[in-house]
This record gives structure tokens, C-alpha cells and sequence, in this order.
């Protein structure tokens, strides 16, 4: 069967994540993810990042982390500036606003937020007849593929402090962010630059669950009440403890989002040679190409990639690799998309 | 190391299930339950609960499974009756109340709900100054490790028709419940009492989740959007459906349950011999015995037992078997118990 | 003193309302707008805008109205649409949304929404990934003092029709948008085009209260019992109750809507005659003039007039009228504007 | 017709109110209860109560004011302590549970909560899996017309402490509370057991409105911000501000409040008399008779008393007595019970 180019949560996990959990398949562990395997990761991850003192909980999936860790730090009358495109405001079933908060939008610059843009925000929500903005999101890398510069991170770090705001970044593709060629900070810079930030596990090669990073324990005493609040506790917590473990403890995570953003690079340059144009400069395991409309069906059909605007005679489409995709599964749909 | 008896869910997952998700390590599937996997799952679970019309909906944990559930049927002035012990009401932070609707609460006898305390209810709302009644919520088996009778069950059935109410069925142990010795009706029976139930999945061998099953599709047109808009949509539904489809191609679910009843069976007959007082009748997974305040210490600190009630002198403790403890493993306890 | 133009809710009410309350001052009524006064007012209401079936419900506020609304006809995961300038998007500090739903937005034009707008998010709202439209938000009289054509409703129905959407009208200035010269069609007509709509009392000279109609009593039989769940209930229903009936039974709405809109005329004219410009062409009681900087603050300082929006060298400034806004006191705001 | 006793909220308000309204008619005020009338209740209130630094609002109504108070200081995964008569937990239709948070109910003891089952509570609630309970919530005077003593709300205070918990006191009837007799404590001890409290308008003589005591102001920053997130910010807030104005201006508001006990006190001592049976032993403006049904039912329909519980033989109905309350019209329901 063809490979397809859907998206990066379409298959199970990678083998070496499956084979620690069968290590470990006999043991008893603490529910809850109070258990060892839980510790173990957080301190990897809190070595990685350089956040000793950061607070870490293990969550299921992506909508579910950012509507529990939003309606944690607000409170009732207060909201959360995003871009238009951002995750929370359009795929996200209105999992936010269910959970009593408004999303302030502001319009996106290759699937990012400017920081004029906030602070343009935070001098209309001034009095208590609107909404009391209290936390910027952004997502790193993109819904456009794109990743956030160190000047980009660093100017919104300024406003957020300037306003008080938390800054919260969606890491649901942290890994293809941060082992990205365009990425030019580290691991420690990018640890510290947000108050919460989460590392995604399901879009890079884990069988479930996202790593939720809060810079500060003071913020988030009572963390654990809100995740069950949330019906987000899983009892068998370990699982993902187990998973993050292995990931991070000699960085499994980050070579399985190279392998997803090398492919990604690949199919991009094959593609630019056979002059096909993009619609951003995607430097993550997700390309945005733009094809007339029949040969965009084509390439739909035949590799399950996302329709992701229709234009008048063109249509934009998606192709996203993953830690599985292999050189010969690019090689057909750049020949593919060169033939048709 | 002493094998605990503190829950059943301190072990990842029989070995079969990991076994089923090795075997699909390597295939791309459709995200967001709208797998082969999961439709395989569904099929079988509809043929083994005599329920053809079933829709079926795969999530991640108990408390999420109640929350969404109740969230979805009620309206926001609309409220579920349950007894003062069932878990929605003392062990899920709230969980359902923050969803926006009240629990109101029966004492319960050995764990269960009487159809004449529903009724009562009933009578005491009845105008718009007070909650509307509209679902009633048990548990099987219950959280005393009792099961309802077929009988029993009739009733409060009979109760929910004539005042328009929605029966849901919290399944967590649904599989102890259905092979308990104690059981008097078949699945089959079971499957078309309750307008809803879920089959739990965490506390009976799984990795990880729980099966929803609405009788009736047409309740549930847009359960998708709400499970979605609650942060519970897994992007890898399909790993649930995989350990689905294991667990219930051909019996797995139910032999795993047995063997966590006849341990428990065993420990309680060999208890029982030696004169240990149990606070309840469980015919289930579940034992609750009654030991002096000291001896009960040593047993929580050897076996990781929960308190289950502090008394003067003595304390309820609660022994609970699994999918994998083993006849050893009882023999290890009842031993400690009969030498204290 | 000088009589501010700040907005059309600064006075307690016309006297006549007074006096209707004095009158019934020693009689006892009946709670919870169960008693005569409420339903004589609902007869007068029922019988002007031709709604013989209509289900109606008295509230405190707008605010307090939409939500209660809002919330009622719509399930968890379904979303309201409306412009971005709509009361409810900017001026209610998240009331919406705190209720759990999302507010889709389009683009205003002259404070109205478009039926193309509607039509194109009902086309990228199609699955359980996004929420699920099902309430257009429209405000007539608009926040920008326009009114909606008979034709422009017509193509709002007709859409609504098309893709089972509730019509809910904010009439916090229907009297002003009914009684507007620009009006081109009857309240019957008006009564009938909506699925829901409110009249406002507050802006138009009644104490306190506004009056929601449902159109069709089928669709709000627990309307009660989500009022008091939402803390909208008033213990002395019959208070708004009196007001309305004295408001309808003889005009009474309608001669303050036109003493209201005949000042704001008078002001607009005038106005024009000395080339003020104006920010939009309004046929009701709110003018939105633009004016120099320094001109604006003097006016602003002197009438209380709101600051609608700041440009680099100009400012936008709202003058309203009211139900007790005479001729001289328009003069005066007049001259002053003249003389600057 | 018969003056009925059904409650204290079924007459607009008392004159002296009517006409401190009708004074300022003409007047244009400062909206959402920022205007001078407002102030200085507050300033008549801080002085009645001896809390200087108290933070006030005015609200519409008890249940309104019980949810947004309750709303605002609570987290998600906060709980409120109540005695299971609780008008919150009984009579608001689920409006505290629908902004979140469950009530936790304890016995009552002639509707009051005892010290030693809020402390209980605490023991019970201690870890993640279950509430977090943050406040006590008590009604003065009780749903039974009992008061509590001052020994009593010291004893809860203490708790309180101990336990950082939040102590809430809804005053709905405080009036009656404070101008009982069997009250021992002063309006100035009153006003400072209490973190947050309410004095009530609308069963006091009031047209309409409560008067929300936030002892320190450190507390409630952001809570105008909240009142209108929850649709409870009126517009013509100075409505309310003048009431009370008036009411605390010179104690118009005990007045009334001692009328309603007096005609109470009157009733009950006749009763006694008759040898009528009591069902608890009231102080302020609430009785509660025992009669055989068949006298019940008539009292009830012939002065609309509410049928407070019934029994095998017997009904409990409710007398209520208001500000309106004559000693004539006591005569007339204490002659029709004698005579039965």
C-alpha cells in the first residue's frame, strides 16, 4: 500500500518506545503518575530544557493539554490572545470556550503572532466590560510549518511581561521545532522563554501523551485537582512516564523529529527543483504546496495529504512526514507530483 | 518484591493486548477512532451485548467517559441521581459538577441505589426552583465490590421509563461484574438494560481506555463534537481499538476478569476460614475486610491495601485482585493475614 | 447642569412607568413572573408583533439576556455567529463564552452582518473538528445606530432556513430601530422573522427589564428552569412585569423609541448643516460623528459622549439621545458643536 | 382579599423606597453602579456593619449574588461547604453546580451547619481525588428562621482559620436576623465574622436588589470584571444604589426588618397559645406549624402558606410575615388557624 502523507499521527509508536513498554509489563507500579518511570522523565526533560525548578505532568493529547492548562491559569473573566489560525481557536471544537474562556484573535503572519498585534489587544481590553486578557498562546512550530525566531520569542517575552501576561507555547511539533536547520536557539533558551510550555509526544512517534512543562511550581500547587477537574488524570499514568522516559533519556525525541523535518527537507528541495511552488517556507516536517485543483485531487487521492485551502483554480495542499517516513516513501510522491 | 493488592491498575496491560499493537506497529491508520481496528472492536462488542443499533465511542479513562457522558445528555439545568458512594459523586474532584450539572444523592445500601430513594427524588423536583432529574447513574460492580441482580436491575429500569429518565451504567468493572459467580443475567440482558454503559478497560488488562455504548444511535447524533469539545478525542483512537479488538474478538476481556474474580474468591474463602469479618459481600474483584487498627496497618504497609474506613478501633481495608495476580500471589497475603 | 448625550440608560425611567409601580404599590403578587401584570404584558406583547404562540420571558438585562439565551438554545459543542462588532463579542466580558460557547465572527459592514458571511463559516464548520454552528447573533438596532433592511432580514432567514439555524435578534434598541423612519417594515413583520428575539426595556426608558420572545413555545419548554439556573430569576418578576404592561398596553414603548430617535434626527441634521462628518449614517438614536482630536475631547468633556474609536489626528464620538432628551437640550450640543 | 403569608417577596417595595426613586427621576446618572447614590449606600453600609475597608456591590437578586460570589472565589476544582437545607444546595436550581463547583452538604441542625461536620469535611477532603473545599456557605437568618449565636459563628469563624477557608454568610433575610431578639451579637460584630456577606434587599421592602460585603478589599479586585462575565452587571446600577441609599440612610432597613418580626412574634405567641405545635422555634419572620393535613390545606389556600414538608397525618406550612405585615392581618390567619 502507498505511503501516505496525511499527517504524523497515523501510526502507533516507534519500535524502541514499544519495546520499553513491554520491558516493563510485568511490574506494579503507582497509579496516577506518581510512579518512578514518571520522575525518571521529568527530570530528563527538565535537564534537556534547563528548568530545574519547572512543575511536569503528563496529559493524553494536545486539545485536551491546552484546554486543562487554560482554564487553570485563568480565571472566569479572563482571555487568551491567539493568532486566527492558532490550534485553540480552529481545531479545537471549542474546547476553550466550553471550558468558560474567549479567545482573543489577532490576524497571523505565516501562522504567527506579532507582538504589535498583542499589544494592540491589550489597549482594547481595558475596563470590565471586555474580557481581561491574561495569557498569549502560540504554537512552535506553526499550524503553517513555520517556526518562532530568538528575536520573534524574545520580543514576546517582552510584551507578555510588560502586560502580565503568561506566555503559553504549543509544542504539540516541538521536536520538528527545535531540530529544525532554521532554528536558531536552544534547547535551554527556548526552556525558558515561555511560563508553560508543552512537548508533544503524539506527533513524534509516541504511542500517546504530551509532556506539560510549568516553569514554576509556585504557579501550579494545585495542578493535579484541575487535571482530574478535567477528567485529564489517567490512572495508568505510567504509561506515558514509561514513554517519556525513553524518549528523553538520550534523545530518542529529537532524532525522531529529525527524521521527520529531513524527509520533509527532502520532499521541499525535490519538489522546488521541479519548480513547485509553496505556499510557506516551511522549514518543519509539514509542506504547503499549491497545485491546479485536478492535480491536487491526484495527489489527495493517492496520498491521503490534507486539503488545506481551495483557491479559485488551485488548491493548497499538505504534506506532513513523520519519525517513520522513509527516503523511498518521498521519492514516490515527489515522482508523483512530478509526473502528473 | 510482594506483589501489592492495592487496585487493578498498577500493571501496563496483559501480555495479548501489547502483543495486538506490536502487530500493527507498522501500518498507517485513520486517526480519531475512524479506524478498521476500532469499527472491528465495535462489531464485536455489538454482537457480544446484543446490541446491533449501539453507537460506540472509544476514550482514554473513567472520570473523562462519566464526564462526557453526563455532559452530553443533560441540559445545563438537568441533573443525575446517584448513590452518596458512586465514584462521579466522591472520587472524580468534581469533575462532573465543573461540566455544569448537580449530582443529587441516595444513600446507598451495600453500594447500590434503591428504586423507591430515585423515585423519591423525583417527587421532591418537580418545579423549575430546583434541578430537573434526567439521568440515573450506577455502577456495576459497585464501588463496595457488589453486583446488581437481574431483578434489581429491572426495577430501577422500570423507575427510569415511567419518569423519562436516562439509565447509565459505570462499567469500570463491568467485566468482574458479568463474570462473577453471583451474576444472574447475560450479557445479552445486560447490554439492553441501561440506555447507556461503558466497559472499562483500565481496570480489566488494558493499556488504556474504556467503550462507551449508546443503545440507540439516535441518541448521540453528535457525540464526536462533544467529545472533541471536552479535550477527549485521541488523535490515535485506533490504539484503543486495537486493544478493543484484541480484547474482544474472543474473549479475552472476559477471561481476564475471571481470574481477577476467582482470585478474589479464593482469598475471601480462605479469609473466611479463618475468621477475618468482611465488611460486604463481594462477589467480585473486591474485598473489604475489618482488622484492628494495627494488624490492618501491617497489611497497608506489606500490600499497599487501601484504608478504606477508619473505625474506633479498627480499620475496613481493601484487597483488590487483578487480571494478573496470581494464586501465589494470594497465598502470599492470606498467609500475612492468618500470622498477624 | 448640562444633559449629557453619554448613552440612553442614565435615568431611572419615563414617570409614567413610575407611576404604574406606585399604583400597585399595596397589592400582592404573585413571585417569579407568574403574576397578573407579567401576563397581561405578554398579551400586549404577543398581540403587537402578531406572535400569538410566542413563549415569553422577562430579564434584568441585555447582557444577562443573550447569555441566558444563548445557552439555552445552544448544546456544549455548538457556536453562535456573529459580527465582530456584535454586544456580544465586545462588550461582555466573555458572558458567551463563560456560558462554554464560541462566538464565530464576520466581518461587520455598517454594524451589520452579511449573508454570505454566514454561508461561508457554515462551510468550513462541517465536522466534529470545529464546533458546530447553530445560532446567527444579529443586533437591530446595530452598535453602529443602523438598522437592518426588510430585505436583508429576509436573506438572513432564508439562510438560517437553509442550514437549521436559530435567528436570535438583540432588540436592547428595538424600539429605536422599529419607530426609525428608515424602518420598511411593520412589527408584525418583525415579530415573525426571528426565532428568538428580546425588546429592550432598559435603553428605552423602563427601570429595569427586558422582554425575550421565543417565537415558538415548543422550543423553550424548560426556559424556566435555565433562567434560575443561570441566577436570571427574579424573586419580583412582577416589577418588570408592570413595567411592560404599562410600556404596551397603549404605545407607551413606541412614543419613547420616537422621542429618542426624533432628537437624535434633529441633532444629525443640524449637525450636517455645519459639515460635521458623520462616521456612519444612522436613522436611530446614536450619531457617530468625527471630529479633530481636540475638538472631540472638548465635546467628550462637556456631554459625556463615548469615545467610539481613536484615528491618528481625528476621533470617533457617539452622541446619543433618550427617551427624555428634549429639543433644547439638543441645542445646546448643537451650538457647542458649532462654536468649537 | 385576604393578605396572604406565603412569603416576604410578593409587594414592590415599601414607600419610602418608591419615593426616594421617584425624587431622582430626573436626574442622569453614572451607569453600571458607579454613581453617587451608589456611594454613599456604600458609605451608610460600611458604617452600619463597622467595615471600613469593605468592598460592596449590588446585585439583583439572592441566587444571582450566591453564583457570582461563589464563582468568583472558588477554582475549578474548589468546592463550598453547606448544611444540606442550604438554599444553594435546594432551591437555586443547580446554579452554583452549573458555574462549576460542587456544593458538599452536611446534616443540618435546625438549618444550621455545626463546626464539628465542616471540620469533618476537611478530614475527608485531602487529596486530588476529590474537591478541594475553599468556603463555607451559611444563611443568616437560616431556611428554618433560625439565627445563628454568636458563640455558634464564632465556632465556624475558628474552623474557617484553621482551615483557610473562606466564610460566606448569605443574607438574604439578615434584616430579620439582626433585629430578632434572640439575636446576641451586633451589626458591627455581624459585619466582621464573615469574609464575604450579603444583606438582602428584595425580602426586606426592597424593590429589588442585595448588597454584596467583601471585607477586604484585597479580595476582590478584579469582581466587577466577574459580575458582568456573569450577565449580572445592571446598567441603571444607581436603581439599587438609591434603594439602599434610602434603606441605610438612617435605618429604614432594621425598620422594616422589625416589623416583619414583630407581626411574626405576635403569631407565634397566639399560636402558642392555641396550642398550635411549632416545628422549630423561630425568632425572626419565618414560622413553621405542624396541622393535620385537612387543616393545612385550608390555611394554605386560604393565605397562600407553602407547604414546607409533609408528613403521614400531618403537613409543616410556612408563615411568613414582611415589611407590609399588619397586626390586623395577623389577627385575621391567627383567628382562621384558632377556629379550624
Amino acid at each position: 500500500m502507498t505511503r501516505l502523507f496525511k499527517n504524523d499521527y497515523s501510526e502507533l509508536a516507534d519500535e524502541r518506545i514499544i519495546e520499553a513498554i513491554k520491558k516493563h509489563l510485568n511490574e506494579q507500579h503507582k497509579a496516577y503518575g506518581l510512579d518512578e518511570h514518571s520522575e525518571n522523565a521529568k527530570g530528563y526533560i527538565r535537564k534537556t530544557f534547563d528548568v530545574p525548578n519547572a512543575d511536569i505532568h503528563f496529559l493524553a493529547g494536545g486539545t485536551q493539554t491546552n484546554m486543562v492548562t487554560i482554564s487553570y491559569f485563568l480565571k472566569p473573566y479572563e482571555a487568551v490572545i491567539a493568532c486566527d489560525t492558532g490550534h485553540i481557536n480552529v481545531h479545537e471544537t471549542g474546547a476553550v470556550e466550553a471550558s468558560g474562556h474567549k479567545i482573543i484573535t489577532c490576524k497571523n503572519k505565516d501562522g504567527k503572532i506579532k507582538p504589535e498585534d498583542i499589544e494592540h489587544q491589550m489597549k482594547l481590553h481595558t475596563d470590565e466590560h471586555v474580557v481581561k486578557p491574561k495569557m498569549v498562546y502560540i504554537s512552535n512550530s506553526t499550524e503553517s510549518g513555520t517556526i518562532y525566531t530568538k528575536k520573534e520569542l524574545e520580543d514576546i517575552r517582552r510584551i507578555c511581561d510588560t502586560y502580565s501576561l503568561y506566555l503559553f507555547i504549543d509544542g504539540a511539533r516541538l521536536g520538528s521545532a527545535l531540530t529544525s536547520k532554521a532554528c536558531d536557539y536552544t534547547k535551554e533558551f527556548f526552556g525558558n522563554i515561555a511560563d508553560i510550555f508543552y512537548i508533544g509526544g503524539t506527533k513524534n512517534g509516541l504511542l500517546i501523551g504530551e509532556a506539560l512543562v510549568i516553569k514554576n511550581k509556585e504557579l501550579s500547587e494545585c495542578f493535579r485537582y484541575h487535571i482530574k477537574n478535567r477528567g485529564a488524570m489517567l490512572a495508568k499514568g505510567f504509561l506515558i512516564g514509561i514513554e517519556f522516559e525513553e524518549a528523553f533519556k538520550d534523545g530518542l525525541y529529537f532524532e525522531l523529529a529529525k527524521q521527520s523535518n529531513e524527509t520533509s527537507e527532502y520532499i521541499k528541495e525535490e519538489l522546488k527543483k521541479a519548480n513547485i511552488v509553496f505556499d510557506s517556507d516551511s522549514p518543519t516536517n509539514q509542506q504547503f504546496i499549491i497545485l491546479p485543483n485536478e492535480k491536487a485531487d491526484k495527489v489527495i487521492k493517492e496520498f491521503g495529504c490534507e486539503l488545506w485551502e481551495k483557491r479559485e483554480k488551485e488548491k493548497v495542499i499538505r504534506i506532513v512526514t513523520s519519525f517513520s517516513t522513509k527516503k523511498e516513501d518521498c521519492d514516490e510522491i515527489i515522482n508523483f507530483i512530478k509526473e502528473l
